[in-house]
């Protein structure tokens, strides 16, 4: 079992000092570069290249997240804990045409 | 306290009749259009705004990876649990030229 919060801790650990000198800006390359890999692999990929893309986009998400000191647990709860953003139920029960 | 996993089944149970109708290829475009509203939110939002936009980004990666049955959480623990893939280390010891 790992938290939200724990992947980005390591994420912090690993390569904290790397993302600070780089920025923002160098930052949200990487993490593209690697969002064009996931799709190349949801494409073509073969499930264990889909699940290495996944992780890699996560793991950039992550230091992005580092980088401009956002904590991604506290955002996702306070976001979808409580249900769908725009009806508040679970399932969501908004109509199709606001959120398909 | 709320595990990758968790998020991950919190997300299947909120849209997963929506996401597996949408498709992958319907479900990447919604992606990007949040990693969009992410960039504008780095370069200007507030510090609420990039939180949500985060939280939207990571819940689009969740809502993908249900569409393509990868579980996000075994993905990312199998490649950063142990340390930087490239080195091994933590914190992460490639020379700069591998990883910037």
């Amino acid at each position: 079992m790992l938290s939200i919060s724990q992947f980005q801790e390591l994420i912090r650990m690993t390569y904290d000092a790397k993302d600070r000198e780089r920025g923002m800006e160098g930052t949200f390359m990487w993490f593209m570069e690697e969002v064009g890999e996931l799709a190349t692999a949801l494409r073509s990929g073969t499930a264990q290249e889909k699940a290495e893309e996944f992780a890699d986009v996560l793991a950039w998400l992550a230091t992005m997240a580092n980088v401009v000191d956002v904590d991604l647990e506290s955002a996702v709860e306070a976001k979808f804990a409580a249900g769908c953003p725009g009806c508040g139920k679970i399932p969501c029960a908004c109509q199709p045409g606001e959120k398909p």
